[in-house]
This record gives C-alpha cells, structure tokens and sequence, in this order.
C-alpha cells in the first residue's frame, strides 16, 4: 500500500471521535463545569483501566517478533505503570483519594468490557494486534486534548487534565503507537489489515461508552444482586 | 474443604439467577408470549455467542493438566460446534434464516464484552479459569430450563427451546461442567477460590446483561456512527 | 503469490526428510530389522507427544478467525484423541504396554523440547503459527510411509505401522494441514512467509532429533541426578 | 505449609547445580582456563536466550493478579532489557562482536528448547507458572558466582563475569524471584505444588544442557541439511 494504514484508520474513526468532543463528559472537562464526582469516578476506573492497559504493552513485548519493538513495547509499560499512573495518584490525592482507594476500585461492566475485549484479541494473535488494541486510548486522548487546548478558559479546574493529553509528551506517545501500527502492517492483505482495523474501530466505540460510563457514574447494572 | 465448591458459588449466584427468571425475555419465554423479533435476536445474537464460547471448550483442552481433562473438553467443544450449533441452524431455519445469515451477524456490544471477558480470563490464567469461565452459561440455562418446564403451557410456541435446556442431556452437560469445576479447584486456597467465584458471579451479571440485550434488541450504542 | 506456499515449503524441507530416509530407526521400520526396544521406545514418547500435539489443534480451533476453520482444527482435535492416539493404546497392548503406562511416559528431553517449541509459538502468534507448528509431522509421516510402502517386504513386522501413514485417511489428513497453510497464509508479505517457514524448518529438524531420540533410546541427559 | 516454597525446591535442585560446578566450562570460568570461543560461543546464545528471557518476565507483567507482582516483573523486564544485556553487549564489545551479530545469532537447539520450554508452560498456565520458569536460571547463576568467587585466582580473565553473578544486585534479584515464587505458591495444594517444582528441576536440567551445548559449541545437530 501506498498510504499510511493511520491514515486509512483515521477516515474511520474520525466521525467516532468527533462525537467524544459533543459527550456531555468530554465537553464538561473542556468548559470546566464538570462535577467533580463525575471526575473523581473517571479518576478510579481510569485508573483500573490502566492496570489492564499496561497489561497490554507487557503482551506486546512478550509477542514481539523483534529486540527493538520488544523494547519500545516496555517502554510504553514502564511509561503507563511508573508515569501516567503516578499522575493519577497526585490527581487523587488532592480530592483526598488515596492509592490504595484508586487500586481497590472495582472496574465497572463497561471497564471490564472494554479491557476484556483488548486482552481478549491481543492475547488470540500476534504482536499486530496488540498495537491494533492499544492505538485508539492513546491517540485518541491525544486528539481529545489537542481539540480542547484552543478553546479551554484560562481558569478552568481541568486545564491540568487537558494540558497533560495535548503534552508534546503525550502527543509523542500516540504518535509511537501509530509507527508501531504502521511498521507492523506493512505489507499485509487486505484480510488482515480489515480485521486490524475492526479492533481500531470496536476500541474507540468502547471509548464512547467509557465516556458515557462515567458521565452516568455507572458500575455494574445489576450489581446490588448477589454481591 | 468439606463442601463442594459448586455448593458455595450456588450460594452466590442463586440470587442473580432468580432475576433471570422475573426477566420480561425469560418471561416471555415461560409463558409463550415472547415477541418472535425479540427471539430472533437471541438465535442470531446466541449463535454468535456459542462461536466464542466453543473457544474457551478448545482453550481448556489445550490448558488441562492431563488427558482426561482435555478429552472431556474435547467433548463439550464437539457437543457445541456439532449439535448445540446445529439446534440453532435448525431453528433458524424455521424462521427463514439461513446458517450464513446466523454467522455473519454481528456480535451486540454485550455479546462482545461477556465473550471477551471469558476469553480474557482464560488465556491469562490456567485451565481452572477456563472451567470457571463456561460454568454461568451451561448450569443457569439448565436452571432457567428446569424451573419453567413445570409452569409452561402445553401449547406455549417455546417448549421446544425449554424442552432443550430442561432435557436430561443438557442437564448432563451443566453436571460435567459442575464436576470438573469441583475437580479442578480440590484444595486450592481461599485466595485462588475468590478469584475464580469472581469469575463466576461476573459472567452471571454478564449473562442478565445478554437477557437485557435480547430483550432490547441492542447491537452496539454507538454503531451507527463510523460505519 | 502465483505459487502455492507448501510449493515454497517443500524445496526446504525435502532435503531435510530424505535424511530421515536414511535414518537407521526408518529405516529399519522400512526393513523390518527395527530391535522391538526401540520401537516401544517411539511408542511411548510419541504416545505422549501426541498428548502435546492435540493441544495444538485445540489452540488452532480457539485462534481461528471463522467457523470454518475452527471446525477443521476440532475435527483433526477428534482425529488425534479418539483415533490416532486409540491406534497407539491398541499397539502398546500387543507389546504388553498397558494404556495407564503410556500416559504415565515421562517425555523425553527432545520430545520435551520439540512439542515446547511448537506450544509457545503456537501461543505467541495467530492462527497460522498453528498451522505451520502441525504441518511437517503430519505430512512427514506420510511422506515416511509412502516412501516405504514400495520397498517393504511383505512380511515385515511394521506393516501395519506403513500402511497406516501411507494410508488415504492419513495421506487426507496430510492433505487437510497443506490446504489450511495454503488458505492462512494466501496474500502474507514475505516476512510473514519467512516467519512461517523458519516454524516448518525448526519442526523439521526437531522431527529428525526425535528419530534420533528414539534411535538412541534417550530420555533426559541429566535424568538421574537430582531425581 | 509451614517451611519457604524455596526450601523445597533447594533440596530438589541442589545436586543438579552441584554438577554444573563440576562441568569444563564452568570450572574453566572459575580457573580461568576456559577456551575463549567457548566463551564467546556463550556470549551470543545466552544474549538470543535473554531475549526470549525477557518475554517471560513481560509475560508475568501481564498475568500478575496484583498490581504490586504486576511492577516487580516490570522491573525485572527493564532489569533484562536495559542493564543484563547492555553488559553482554559491553562485554561482546571487547572481543570485537557487534551488537548486530550479537541479535543476529540463530539459537542453538538446545536454546530453542530450554526458552520455548518456559514460554509454553508460562503462556499456558498463571502467573506461579511464569515465577516457577524463571527462577532456576537467576538463582543457580548466583548460586555458580557465589561458588566461584572464593576460589577464583586474582588474574582470573573471567572475573568480571564471576563478580556480575556474585554480586549483591544479582544476589538481590535472585532474591526477589524467590520471593515472588513463595508467595505465589502460599497455602497452593500438593498436586499444584508438584506441578511448579516439576518446572524447576526441568528447567535446572535445562541449564546444565545449556552449559554442555556452549562447552560443544553446538548449534542444531542437523543445521546443515535444508539450509
């Protein structure tokens, strides 16, 4: 193929991800009038998403075909369990959240799912999809922060929150995943490069009802059963 | 430990199964007068369903600790791939639609996110999370079976389907699963029993969640967009 | 590519299988001089490679990415648990070999290692790592066996081991491996190919290690310290 | 049980370890008398075996049941990845090999076979798989270091290689995954004990097939057919 398959990706999940920016949730953070409780509950099961995350790269890294994806694959999971994860932590401390609260969060259906449902493809094939699982949380966020930055009031409450997605840091981490995207397609057929791009596009829908989650502060429907 | 440990997940699950029962699907389903649309979705949704869950049979022959163990996983993936599938087809057929048809459908959201989950937990651990993973779906359709086979009308246009998951084969099925969950969990700690009584409360909820979704005839909330 | 890809595979591996040929375990198979000893010694580590090698079907049937092939890989599953490895217990009990004993075969260290090879990258990859790990012992027998079967003498005492490789059901069975290769890796760029083929050489020669194995009546080098 | 997992163990791996004590390219380590090719030869096969080395600890990272075990065999990985082998690159460096034909080398057949036997039973199993897999190599490098170290002669060319295995930051890492070992393996049953202790003595008795293969300078047996 002649294109970038990021660039083929892009047209697909774009219109997905220009309804994130029109989600009462995603907005909310951009103006600054999002209730704190709703933040604090994207706070918790961010946090155990990103256990399973880091779960991700670790899998990416035992699956590499290569000493250097194999590296730039725990890279990514020292990235997520040392930094990211450590930036949750000082978030939460200042609404009074402790570590241990954060960890002992039980992720909702729609976290389990979601997560579920990256793991589940990453740990069926090969190091492709892995870095198929793994590309719509990154660079998605990337796009969601970039978006935000132009338009957000000087003293909103979230600008930390939006300046930490649109970091040239971040911007750096999304682009990594979309080279490593690339590099691991070239040259497949159609076939292969179809189902890749299904989990790209089954990802960032997850990434919709993840956002909805947490606007509605939902954990498990029928969770009061049995429990 | 001096009990069984199916007896303890019984204790469990015995709520959350209850609400199946009060659930307007399986309602419907007991009295006859379930929307036909409604059970189409569950065939096509089901069929979808049972392709993934054929995997976990294969994954806990391919993971079982001796040859005993993988044959009788290899029984169960034959018994779902051969003639629980085939039951489908058949029934399908009924309502004019075709094996290709059944195939190509989409999985739902929650089909997606409940087949994702058991997958995920049963290559991450050994063959004893594949036998936790399988256990929900096997022993409540025998439970919701048995309980409505004594309340149904004799001309209730469902029996067929209650017949099935009443039927002493079935009921054989839900054993196996019941005895191989026990063999498989014979003195391990009370740390390994938790994780493992998690999985199966978890695919409990998963499977009230799949109800609601038949019931609803939901595919995927944000499928309309990107596609 | 305008050829097909065991076209590509057989130019490697021929030379490797005429060595087999002339292995002193085949071809005293193919002369009926093979010491008794020695042929128990095959049956009982290839009893429980066998044990290995159905995993491998099993992890095809859960890796594959339609029904289709998930159906072929539980047949061959089948094919290896009830028939081939009933066909083994009925031989052993001609040589006195009761079945309990058979499983109960510690596994050599090159049957160790050849069967560890062919789990992990089964595991690590897609469905066509499994394709490629199953392929040369399959066709390899019946290569075997159909090289012999012109020269046997009439009353050699492994005839009936001959004609078992060399048979239609077995030959079928060679042929059914090929197809899937063929269908899995139909439009896969070069360093797919690649990839692929290193599996079938490595099996290949991990084939000749085993005949070595048997030959010499191995088990673990260093089996009597620390045991 | 009321005595460490690793006290166990010992009894069990101990005489193999002594013999590695006995082996020539041991001894010759400890005296200084081993033949530098040899050496070499171990050079280049112990790096391509930290690369598969590596995969298991990311392997760990991924099937952690804790977010704690989950760090430790981050580390452990970054530890691989970015400190052991740059020293087997420095170390490579001064006899004129590159860090290309360092990663270019093809692993031996036993190499294949030692890494692919704790890939297979790690992938197949939990995380206790993953710690029992990994620890007789730490452990028994340290247990040669400290060996070594009281009776090597002052010019002893291989010093720096006696020192690295003895030293405390080896020492402490093989304590960490003893640690690891012990407390994934508290309260587990007798058959789930016996399991774990099998991977250890036939992981020891892979090592001192590795010893023995580096001492030959052994590639594949067959290497040169079909090449």
């Amino acid at each position: 193929m002649d294109y970038l398959f990021t660039d083929r990706l892009w047209k697909r999940v774009e219109p997905i991800w220009q309804s994130y920016l029109e989600h009462p949730f995603v907005k909310g953070i951009g103006e600054g009038s999002l209730n704190q409780e709703k933040f604090k509950h994207w706070l918790k099961q961010d946090y155990v998403y990103l256990i399973d995350y880091s779960r991700l790269f670790a899998l990416g890294s035992a699956k590499a075909e290569d000493l250097e994806t194999m590296t730039v694959f725990a890279k990514l999971l020292h990235g997520v369990l040392d930094t990211e994860m450590e930036l949750h932590r000082n978030y939460a401390a200042e609404f009074g959240i402790t570590a241990e609260e954060l960890e002992a969060t039980e992720p909702s259906a729609i976290t389990t799912a979601y997560t579920s449902y990256m793991l589940n493809v990453s740990q069926r094939g090969g190091v492709e999809n892995v870095a198929a699982s793994v590309l719509a949380c990154e660079w998605s966020y990337n796009f969601i922060g970039r978006s935000l930055i132009d338009r957000t009031p000087a003293d909103n409450f979230y600008n930390s929150w939006i300046n930490l997605y649109a970091s040239d840091e971040f911007s750096d981490l999304a682009e990594k995943c979309k080279k490593l995207m690339n590099k691991l397609t070239a040259g497949k057929p159609e076939e292969d490069l179809r189902r890749l791009e299904d989990i790209v596009v089954k990802t960032s829908q997850f990434e919709y009802l993840f956002w909805d989650m947490v606007e509605k502060k939902e954990e498990w429907p029928v969770n009061r059963i049995g429990r």
